[in-house]
């Protein structure tokens, strides 16, 4: 492993686990063997548990997305790779209210099996399991293959509605409808200037070309079909939001924008982009009723940005403001009022 | 200007300062001409406004720092370069309480001057003005220049502690005398593996190559007294440690400690420093009372991280826990038991 703030071994993620439970003892709880992260404090009204997780390196997500208002346990992987089963099970275990437990799980083949092998035996254990995908990311929209649409920037907004949408008490399969409901009302495009520092050789993990621009690319360095010249921001930005306004279903013209920094993208950039989308929708008609700016779900450092749009249904909304005490969401208007 | 993402004309930071209203509107308001930002919101407590300001390219300094139990008002400067005296001037008017306003400066030449200035004609205008001025930074440590030690992560943690204790109804001298002694309880030291895009070419700022640090590194890119082959992280925590520990004065042993992203640094390495540090401290028998974690004040993308530690006076714990509801500095521990 080569970034270039590596501690040593192999792996750096058990270290960093024990650094971020440093900084937010407060708030999360580390178990080790296999590694699991739970948070210390659910809203009482809640009966099912939120698990998620996935791959490390796109951090926050999922771990400072832990705690009241949010997910319950999460199950991290090694750097793009997928947790373990068992990591999957011992969060869920943990995490399991009197209502079972969802699993918010982004379309990713190595997920989907561990995620469901953990299922499988959740369901021998007698705790009752649904899987919630989240599969937002139009640059893998495909008739040609069985895969489907990648989980990415979406996954932060599930994971805030479904997790405000629990506290009211629902249970296991009225969660899980809305989940699949918040992830179908959402798509994403992503683009990068240069790729994430390999984890393995310390380079770029692909070359970009200075003025190049990799047009739909995926949040572990899955190359995009074109690579393209880079255009000016404003009209970078216009073609996106056409795109994904286009890839959207029909719904609400009130809309969640999620200009998320994939890593070595600075928040002056992202500002930026926030001020061209929240122009070009007021062009067009439609209302950012909410939104995150700011880098929630990176590819390590790569230099590049995605924009989410989610139709958010009126009886949403309360849900987006609803406050999420964790150590990455920020404050929602509901607070800072 | 060159950054990957900038909007079209030389200076991104109008655009910027519009997308940052749009995110955060909830919490900041927007004045341009000249530019300033102002919080919606204070606690009923505070009879002094707490004004800052300085380059843009450390975001989320200082504007995300606007809101109740920090900042009133901040001017931001174009990249790198000092707000002008009138952005003080009008960010000050509109701060000032029926005590006075406080100037939270970073020690650099262009920042004293122009908040001096502006200064001087707040006095003519009736309005008491006292300045803070943070310089933690050891790497510009030296007898030999009478221009001190830089201002950098320390920053926040001031501006944190100094709201907080604003908010208790303290007056304009007693407000100045804490910051100051805030500042003084604080240093730092920053390294960097890859130098920040240049906004002028689009290239490094400085070369470095594969494998080398600069150590001690400023946060516009200012380089340091040595270039050194990078050392195994676990060294390299160390020895940062060791020296910011020499060059703090005497005082109590509780720290905040303040692990800061130069900009493209992943959170995944600033945890796994963050717990390198931690038990550093707790080897040496010293206490992280509290602390953050995360990109607070970089450098545009630059990689690279900064350690700052500021000795806690045990009367300053309750405003470091104090809520500050910004749209960027992290819920406290108060917050969330």
């Amino acid at each position: 492993m080569a970034l270039p703030f590596h501690p040593a071994g192999d792996d750096p993620v058990p270290a960093a686990l024990r650094g971020f439970a440093r900084a937010h003892a407060d708030l999360v709880e580390l178990h080790e063997k296999p590694a699991h992260l739970v948070a210390r404090h659910r809203n009482p009204g809640r009966r099912v548990g939120l698990v998620s997780g996935g791959g490390s390196g796109h951090e926050p997500l999922h771990a400072g997305f832990l705690g009241r208002g949010m997910l319950d346990a999460v199950a991290p992987g090694k750097v793009f790779a997928s947790p373990h089963n068992k990591q999957v099970l011992e969060a869920s275990r943990r995490a399991a209210g009197p209502g079972g437990v969802i699993h918010v799980v982004k379309n990713y083949t190595g997920d989907r099996i561990n995620f469901g092998i953990a299922a499988e035996r959740l369901r021998l254990e007698g705790i009752e399991v649904r899987r919630v995908l989240v599969d937002d990311d139009l640059a893998t929209e495909s008739d040609e293959t069985a895969t489907g649409r990648r989980g990415t920037g979406a996954t932060v907004v599930v994971e805030k509605l479904l997790g405000a949408a629990a506290d009211t008490g629902l249970g296991l399969d009225e969660l899980a409808d809305l989940g699949g409901r918040f992830a179908a009302a959402s798509r994403s495009l992503a683009v990068a200037s240069r790729a994430q520092t390999s984890p393995h050789t310390g380079e770029p993990s692909f070359p970009l070309e200075d003025g190049e621009l990799e047009f739909g690319v995926g949040i572990h360095g899955e190359r995009a079909q074109k690579t393209v010249t880079r255009p000016p921001l404003e009209d970078l930005v216009e073609d996106m939001l056409d795109r994904v306004l286009a890839g959207l279903p029909d719904g609400p013209d009130d809309l969640i924008v999620t200009v998320n920094g994939l890593g070595g993208t600075t928040l002056l950039e992202l500002y930026a982009i926030n001020d061209l989308v929240g122009a070009g929708l007021e062009r067009r008609g439609l209302t950012a009723a909410g939104g995150l700016v700011g880098t929630f779900v990176p590819a390590l450092d790569m230099a590049g940005f995605s924009l989410t749009l989610t139709r958010l249904e009126p009886s949403w909304l309360h849900w987006w403001s609803a406050p999420a005490v964790t150590p990455a969401f920020p404050r929602t208007p509901e607070e800072t009022a």
